[in-house]
């Protein structure tokens, strides 16, 4: 294009991600100006010590937030979108708890708001979800979109380490933060499934929507039975449609190996995508990493420069439905004497819970069960479980991880 | 939104997409009006034997044109678009054969030209590649992008059956088309490809650019010996920058167990996008089928009636490399009888040809001879390729197949 003008970004926070965006655009300026007529130029830049957010503001056009956490960055935001700038951030606990106000503000002011890089980094899932099926009716979104427990849950699969040990190489190798608790359990996973599940339905769901568990409690025990009955371990994140209202949650979760996510192992995430008119679609992709989020973030960048976008409005307040269906595994260890099957497989059979397939396994004093169930309401099954706990001959709390039934063999 | 204005749509075809876009368009109206502001509804239809393209065009605002071939709808696209009108496509080979003159037309008149559903139905890659990666630099672009091809070799290698056969099974099931020749010899994915290829390096590239071979003359014995060497093959179309060029194929190819499309069956696409920023990302779902295709064209009204997008602008022309090297699995039919084996090897050797796996194996009077190669340019190997032809000792034309080397395990 002939002409081409600048356009101001003001960056907030300098880390990783901060570092890799600055020097992505300085390195793809000529194509983004290309594509768009535009040529991005980092304008001001908001340190931890450094810099003042109001001559940042009044100085850009486009404010990308890579602070991360709730506060300042909503203040931040919010006052940047009231002042008419387009905003770009790659917080996923900012858009899933503060989603309501903030798009509020966006529509007001006319603006867009863009956090393609909130959820699984460079896989454009928001982007797909909003915008190239925003007219389709989506029922279910689900995937692995932690990058640091499903690295976690395929070193512990591999090497048949403990949690902890695996953790602490993870954070070695800088995969796993410091502080590692949002991520192992489960926090960082339901900000982004909120995420995803307020755009797939279209109405306004919050972090305090999505039930979640992480992955501390796993042992490498049930990680070896597993591989026995042909499953693999994933954190899953799960927003479905069910009986008329929605359920978001997330959890560690058996999948058999002809799964489409069975082989997503490592850092990576996927996101399946489901709808009548599509079956399903699949994305994958690296999950983190400061040059594939600094790349999803110059994306929404592009497409600011480039023209409008829709802004997502929430419609109808869909009902959470906490109570669905699940199919578990669990992992007993009893007393090694007859009747203890018959008195397990009665307790189950009483709450109308249908065994898929058993394990049983004598280590002297004692014994493992370990077993499959089909689906059953969960209500039902934890009321089971606490019933379990009680008889005699348990030598330990019993464990239970969902399934997802071999739907694809 | 409070206030909803009517979204006029030109439909240009009505088969088996046609019907099912219209349908959608009736179903969808009320959620396209509440992420866009304004309600799509058809206001005219071209068939076959009905309809007056003038008038349709005077009457909309969005012409989308799903009659396929190049003529009239070559035509009617450029008549829409000099007329001022934005365009949808779902016409690959109209794309891949006359995109610069289509993108030219345009960008002159200032709307947008859209074509998500011409390349793997409903699984977002256009979208995915020309926005979330516009400014990223993009190496490679590959994938299955032709779902007849795919189901096809999916069913011979799990029946043992013919070509042939199976081919008449695809017709019924619907899964290939009366004339499958398109299909099954490539040039369907040749003219994906050219596009992926356009977007993905931004430069000029059309169908006479692409070399491509079909599954015509795959044989069901090198799918049983490529299960011995636990390969499963895959008509790949691959576009990727060689040596400061870029190399745009399609052609049947081996791929080991572990690799990332190898899971792909029936007629799922798939498609690879490699970028050093983000390492790579995978999207996979159907690649056809009526309701999945309307689905993308929707897709791309919604995009239009929400707001600008930026136009395909060609960059530099980057030359076209057509000798590229390749890893082979080759197939011979000999005379089984001493020293056949060591001409064979000194051919190859003395072509530079260096040998990964051999499965020797008589047939009586004869023998086979089944090897994996490592890379080699394609050059030298179709060179050595006619010497071994030439051999006494060779009782059938020599059968090759590109091989990707195990990269992911």
């Amino acid at each position: 294009m002939p002409v081409t003008s600048e356009a101001r970004i003001g960056l907030l926070g300098m880390g990783n991600v901060g570092a890799a965006f600055a020097e992505l655009v300085a390195a793809r300026a000529d194509a983004v100006a290309e594509i768009s007529g535009r040529r991005p130029m980092i304008a001001g830049v908001l340190r931890r010590d450094e810099g003042d957010f109001d001559s940042i503001l009044g100085d850009s056009e486009i404010v990308v937030e890579l602070i991360g956490g709730t506060e300042p960055a909503r203040d931040y935001v919010l006052r940047s979108l009231e002042a008419g700038k387009h905003v770009v951030t790659a917080n996923k606990q900012l858009v899933a708890q503060h989603g309501d106000e903030l798009f509020e503000a966006a529509r007001k002011a006319g603006v867009q708001l863009r956090f393609e890089a909130a959820v699984a980094g460079a896989v454009p899932v928001i982007r797909v979800i909003h915008e190239s099926l925003g007219a389709t009716e989506i029922t279910k979104v689900f995937g692995i979109v932690n990058g640091t427990t499903n690295f976690i849950l395929t070193e512990m699969a591999r090497t048949g380490a403990s949690f902890a040990d695996v953790l602490v190489r993870a954070q070695e190798l800088g995969y796993a933060e410091a502080d590692p608790s949002d991520d192992v359990g489960g926090a960082d996973a339901a900000a982004k499934m909120a995420i995803l599940a307020r755009l797939a339905f279209g109405t306004a769901i919050g972090l305090d929507d999505v039930a979640y568990e992480g992955i501390t409690d796993i042992q490498p025990d049930d990680l070896a039975y597993a591989k026995e009955l042909g499953l693999s371990l994933k954190l899953l994140g799960v927003a479905e449609r069910r009986e008329g209202g929605v359920s978001v949650r997330v959890f560690p979760c058996f999948l058999y190996g002809g799964h489409p996510l069975a082989p997503i192992e490592g850092p990576f995430n996927a996101v399946m995508v489901e709808a009548p008119a599509i079956t399903e679609i699949t994305m994958s992709g690296p999950g983190a990493g400061g040059e594939a989020t600094a790349t999803a973030v110059l994306g929404d960048v592009v497409s600011i420069l480039s023209g409008d976008a829709p802004v997502h409005v929430p419609g109808e307040r869909l009902e959470v439905v906490r109570d669905v269906a699940s199919s578990f595994y669990l992992h007993l260890e009893v007393a090694d004497r007859p009747g203890v099957l018959a008195a397990v497989a009665d307790v189950l059979g009483q709450s109308g819970i249908s065994v898929r397939s058993v394990v049983q396994r004598g280590t002297g004093e004692e014994a493992r069960l370990v077993m499959v169930m089909h689906e059953t309401s969960e209500s039902a099954f934890y009321a089971a479980l606490e019933e379990l706990a009680k008889l005699d001959f348990m030598r330990a709390t019993p464990r239970a991880i969902r399934v997802i039934e071999e739907e694809f063999l």
